[in-house]
């Protein structure tokens, strides 16, 4: 993190904004239930967090099927980001852009060097193949995220599976960002979190922050079968890195069964709406995404005309692979949409 | 932090208490206007944090009186600690003893070495002008606690100042950590804080958990003079590092002017009751702490029959330096310090 370069959507305190459609969370917001637990937490603040988390790791590990032993709880996925950097202090990284910018400054924040794969326009900025030649014995790290961010494009089980193998033969650590693939209703078909115990290598990242719209209290998760991977992630975080509301907020967020299905339903139809409007005149071209945002290409000076309309949307000029025109936009209510696609009609 | 390595007080999830005098906090609890601030933090949460934490930061440097371009914050102090050690990646580090462990900890975690500066029981466990020799070329850090967590011991502000001018002269990073000094009436004397400019390899470490009784909300901060340092720390910081409802606590407490007043005459109040008491044959010896927690010696299962009786302690075998029988409690309220007591002459 620092101060001279901010490169994420969601800066509300230094833009005057109505609508932010820069971030790319839930659109539903913190569950009710998150809400009441995360205030009883307040009144439990007096005392220390659970530096183990025994209860969330207990609820996510039932959650998400996997051994409780296998899931490490961050201050926000992005601790863990660096936490694996700082743990693991990979010499060379290999990172798929454009795509998320902490794997790079966590890699760089350890000293380490970036070997930059770019998924090309042409194919939807898909990976493809070809990444399987590029990790190495030399390859340290490999970030990936699933779907990618900010281009929403996926990335099969299949090649998914090449990768892990490849990963775990080259003795490459493999850190698979999964954040946003439960707003997907394929994320049974798509998660690698059931192949953990085939690749001691591979840590699987979620957040609480997107799929249950909290960014404001951190709490993400990795999930690794890999008990040096494990100890290496948790000795590099510091003792109670995740707050109390946080844990308990989490733990009452995975009671609310109906909440993802809810969203999912929403994120469809809302998705169709915006994708259709763009496609009138708005966006120059919209890239397939599957994930809970969009990603097309409008005029240049799209986000500085919005936000005159209090509208803030994300600018992807300084994702590398990527330049001036590109953008993306979380899918919001179905009235935070008509304003939104209101103020693009009013400025082409 | 590791599994099968938790050094610390406050663990009140793996142990039946009803009283917990192992932490060393403020014995008010949170202020109101903390909760009241964190409750609407909660509310916020949809949102990211401020990256930048500019209205926490900003009344921060008011409250102590250093420039707004001083302040870090940090997920508790403890993240400091941990990002100090990854940012500035010191090959050898010292470290007085007995001290807080994550220090140790931290430094480990980086995969640098420590040189242990073993302060006398005979000296009262006082650091003396010794560890000047002991600063040289080779040491790329000092950690120092004042006043010092377990003993209670204070450094006073000359010898404060022979250190960091020694640490400038050798280029060593000097982190001093003032977490429990705000609870002494002298804060105003011995604090470092005011000569940051000075030294700008110095950083001050600061918490809320202890002051304002929040340990569950995580929040502490650095203040710093030195650009390196500053840069260095922040880059291995990842972003959004402090939760909303965190800043928000954190800026509602600095507003509470009384607090301070009423806990310092509070624990003043209730620390001589504790000594008068632990006295009369409790302790076999007390320790002369100028903090708001007490350092004794006393019979080997003194922590382990308390905890029969539901009340934890916080024994102090496992610091480097120290060994069975040594104890640390954290002053209370009078209610609590007066079963404390009562179970402790069931137990003698």
């Amino acid at each position: 993190m620092s101060d001279l370069y901010y490169p994420h959507g969601g800066d509300c305190y230094r833009n005057q904004i109505d609508y932010d459609f820069s971030i790319n969370i839930n659109p539903l917001g913190m569950p009710e239930e998150s809400k009441r637990a995360a205030f009883e937490g307040i009144l439990l603040s007096d005392r220390y967090p659970d530096y183990k988390g025994e209860a969330l790791c207990r609820a996510l590990a039932k959650a998400e099927g996997v051994p409780e032993e296998s899931v490490i709880l961050g201050n926000g996925a992005a601790e863990l980001i660096y936490g694996l950097c700082h743990g693991l202090q990979p010499k060379k990284s290999l990172i798929p852009v454009p795509s998320f910018q902490e794997y790079e400054a966590a890699v760089l924040s350890a000293r380490g060097e970036i070997t930059y794969y770019i998924m090309k326009e042409e194919a939807d900025f898909r990976l493809s193949e070809e990444i399987l030649s590029l990790i190495t014995e030399d390859t340290d790290i490999l970030f990936l995220s699933n779907p990618n961010n900010p281009t929403g494009s996926l990335t099969d089980k299949a090649l998914l599976m090449k990768i892990a193998r490849r990963c775990e033969k080259t003795g490459t650590w493999f850190c698979l960002d999964e954040c946003f693939l439960p707003f997907l209703d394929r994320e049974g078909e798509l998660t690698m979190k059931h192949e953990l115990s085939g690749f001691p290598h591979m840590i699987v990242l979620g957040a609480f922050t997107k799929v249950y719209g909290m960014p404001g209290l951190r709490l993400g998760y990795g999930l690794t079968a890999g008990e040096e991977l494990c100890r290496r992630l948790k000795a590099a975080l510091s003792v109670w890195n995740t707050s109390i509301p946080a844990q308990m907020a989490g733990e009452a967020a995975l009671k609310d069964k109906e909440y993802l299905v809810k969203a999912r339903a929403l994120i469809q139809k809302e998705k169709g709406f915006l994708m259709e409007e763009l496609s009138r005149g708005i966006a120059h071209k919209i890239y397939a995404s599957e994930a809970n945002f969009i990603f097309f290409r409008s005029r240049e000076d799209l986000k500085e005309r919005l936000l005159e309309r209090k509208i803030l949307i994300r600018s992807c000029h300084n994702f590398k692979g990527l330049s001036e025109g590109f953008f993306r936009i979380g899918v919001r209510t179905h009235e935070e949409n008509l304003a939104f696609i209101r103020a693009c009609n009013d400025i082409i």
